[in-house]
C-alpha cells in the first residue's frame, strides 16, 4: 500500500532568524509503509513534532559543531513521538511507541534505530516526551543537578524561565528548597511562572530598562545559581550579581548566538572576583543518568509536584511558523507540533 | 633611634593604565624603629618589594572586590619580603624574616599580623618569596591542579607565559607529562620560554595577525587546558580552538579589564559546544593547600626541575616605573624591587 507523505523541506543555508521561507511544505513522492527486509530498519507514523531552538545551528552550512547541519533539499529532521507501522529490525514491532530523532514528514523510514527509544505505557501525554521527559526536560535535569551542584537555600535565577528547559529548571530548584526567580518575555508567562510554576518570583525582562538593576530587585543578596538559556545582556547582568563561588550552566546560548557577529559579553571580570564557575554543557554527556531523570520526574509528576505546559500548534503545516515563532518568543511552553492522532 | 623613611605614596584613584604620576616617592615622617609596647605589632625593613598587575585593582574606588582599594595619601601596600627589626609580638622576633602584606617603603610597622609568614631559613633567594613561591607562584600551583585537572598528555596554552604565573603553570604542565605552548609579547621572552623554562613551543603575541590561526598551527588538534593570563582577543581565539571537555583556568584577566569599559568576549557559544568549564579562581580559596605547594615546589626546585625568571630592579625608587612597565609589558620575568641587603 502506497500512501502521500506530506513534508517540510529545508531550503537551504541561512543568515540570521529562520524565517517561514527558509522551509517549504510539499507533498513528497508516495511511501510503501513498510520496512524494507534486510535493512534493519522501521516505518513510523509521526504523531508529535518538537520544535527546539537548537535547530536553528542545523540551518548553517559549518560543520564543527556537535550536531551536523541539514541537508538543503532534505526533509528537516528534528525530536518527534511516532508509532511503528511495520518493522525490519528485532527491537521495534508494529505498535510501538517511540522517541527521538525522526522526521518533519508524515511517515518516515528509520535507518537510524539507536536514536529512538522505545516509550514505556504509561498514563502521561505521548506529547510529553518531547518536553519533560524529551531532550529539554533531560537538559534542565542533567544541567540542573549536574552542572548548578544546587544546595538547599541557593538562590537561583532562570533565564527564558517559561521554555522548555526553564520551567523544569525553576520546579526542580523549589522542590530543592531553592529561592527561584525566573525571567520571561510577557506578561501571561510571569503570570504562568508565579501562579502555575511556583517560581518565588518572575519578571518580564522587556519591561525592564536595567537589567542589573533588576536583578539587584530580586535577588538583593545575590545569586548562587544562574541557569542561562540566553546569553547577551542578560548574562552580562547576571555576571554583575552573582555571589561568590556562583555557578553558571551555559545552555541555550546557542539559539541566541548563532548569528555569525555575536554580541560580546562584557563583564567576565566577575569570575574571577567572585571566583565563579560557568560551564556549558549537553544533555547528550549525561545520558548515563537518562533511566534516574525518567523514574524521578515520572515519579513526580504522577504525584503532582511538577507540572508542564506545552504549546501545541495542530498539523504538519503550521511547523514552520512555530519554528520561527520560537525566535520571538510566540510559544508559551514547550513547542510541539501534533501530526496525526494515535 | 629615628630614622628617614622613604615612601612610595598612592595619590588617587585612576582611570586606565596606571602612571608613574599616579604615585609620588618622598622622604616619610621620622620613624623610631621599634614596636610600641601592646600593640602587638611588629617593626621591619623591607628588602624587597613585589609588583603584581592585581594591584592596579586596587587604584580605583570600588570596594565591591575580592580586596579593598588603596587610601589616597597613603603608603602603597603590597607583597614583601622584609626583615623583623623589633617586635611586641610573641609570633616574631628581631632577626626572623618574613613575607607577605606590607608597605612600599623602607620601614613599616605591621599591625595587621596576620597577613604575613616567617620564612624558613633555607638556600633559596629571598625574593623568590614575592614569586616562585609567594603569591604568584601559588596562583599557579592551585591553578594548575584544582582548577585545570590537568591529565598526563593534555594540550595546554599558556598566555603572558613567562610572566610571574605564567612560567611556572608551564613548568608545571610539562612535569605533568603534557603539551605545552606559551605566547608572550617579545622575542626575547619566546627565546626564554623554548630555551630555559622548556615550554614546547612558544610564539610572540605581538607578530601574529590572526590568533585564531596563530593557535590552530600550535594546536592541530585543540586545546585541552587554557591557562588564560590575559583576556581579551586571546580568550577569545582560545575559545575557538578549545577540545571538548576543555577547561579555561581564568586568572588575570581582572589586570586586562581594570578599565571601565571591558572589550567584549564574542565566542563563549563554544562554551556549549565543547563543554568548556570556564573557572575564575583566587589562590587565597586555596590556602590549605600552601604548606604542600611550599614542600613540593622546594623540593623540585632544589631537584633543579624548575627554574624562575625574576625582573629585579634597584632602589624603591624605581618601584613606580617597575610597577607602571608591567602593563606595557617591560618586566621579563616576575618584577622585583630590591629595596635593601639583608
Amino acid at each position: 500500500m502506497e500512501v502521500e507523505n506530506k513534508q517540510i523541506i529545508f531550503k537551504g543555508y541561512i543568515e540570521g532568524p529562520p524565517k517561514e521561507t527558509d522551509m517549504e511544505f510539499k507533498v513528497g513522492k508516495k511511501i510503501k509503509l513498510e520496512a524494507p527486509k534486510g535493512s534493519g530498519a522501521f516505518l513510523v507514523k509521526n504523531l508529535y513534532l518538537s520544535c527546539d531552538p537548537y535547530m536553528r545551528g542545523r540551518m548553517r552550512d559549518f560543520h564543527g559543531s556537535y550536531i551536523p547541519p541539514f541537508t538543503p533539499g532534505s526533509v528537516i529532521e528534528g525530536f518527534g513521538v511516532s508509532k511503528v507501522l511495520d518493522s525490519d529490525n528485532p527491537k521495534f514491532k508494529p505498535g510501538d511507541l517511540v522517541s527521538g530523532l525522526t522526521g518533519w514528514e508524515e511517515y518516515s523510514l528509520i535507518y537510524r534505530t539507536e536514536q529512538l527509544r522505545l516509550i514505556e505505557p504509561n498514563d502521561i501525554p505521548l506529547s510529553y516526551y518531547l518536553g519533560l521527559l524529551g531532550m529539554p526536560g533531560f537538559t534542565a535535569y542533567a544541567g540542573f543537578y549536574e552542572v548548578c551542584a544546587p544546595r538547599k537555600g541557593d538562590y537561583i535565577f532562570v533565564s527564558a524561565a517559561s521554555g522548555a528547559v526553564g520551567q523544569l529548571v525553576g520546579q526542580l530548584g523549589k522542590l530543592h528548597g531553592c529561592y527561584v526567580v525566573g525571567s520571561a518575555g510577557s506578561s501571561k508567562k510571569v503570570d504562568l511562572l508565579k501562579t502555575k510554576l511556583g517560581f518565588d518570583e518572575a519578571f518580564n525582562y522587556k519591561e525592564e530598562k536595567d537589567l542589573d538593576a533588576a536583578l539587584k530587585r530580586y535577588f538583593p543578596e545575590g545569586i548562587d545559581i544562574y541557569f542561562d538559556n540566553v546569553g547577551g545582556d542578560m548574562l552580562d547582568a547576571a555576571l554583575l550579581n552573582m555571589r561568590i563561588h556562583g555557578r553558571i550552566a551555559v545552555c541555550g546560548m546557542v539559539s541566541q548566538h548563532s548569528t555569525s557577529n555575536p554580541q560580546g559579553t562584557q563583564n567576565l571580570f566577575s569570575l574571577i572576583t567572585k571566583r565563579i564557575t560557568m560551564k556549558g554543557f549537553l544533555q547528550s554527556d549525561y545520558l548515563h543518568l537518562y533511566p534516574r531523570f525518567l523514574e524521578d520526574v515520572i515519579s513526580l509528576y504522577k504525584q503532582g509536584k511538577i507540572v508542564y505546559i506545552e504549546d501545541m500548534n495542530e498539523g504538519l503545516e503550521s511547523a514552520p511558523a512555530a519554528f520561527v515563532g520560537l525566535f520571538a518568543g510566540n510559544n508559551v511552553g514547550k513547542q510541539v507540533i501534533r501530526v496525526a492522532a494515535l
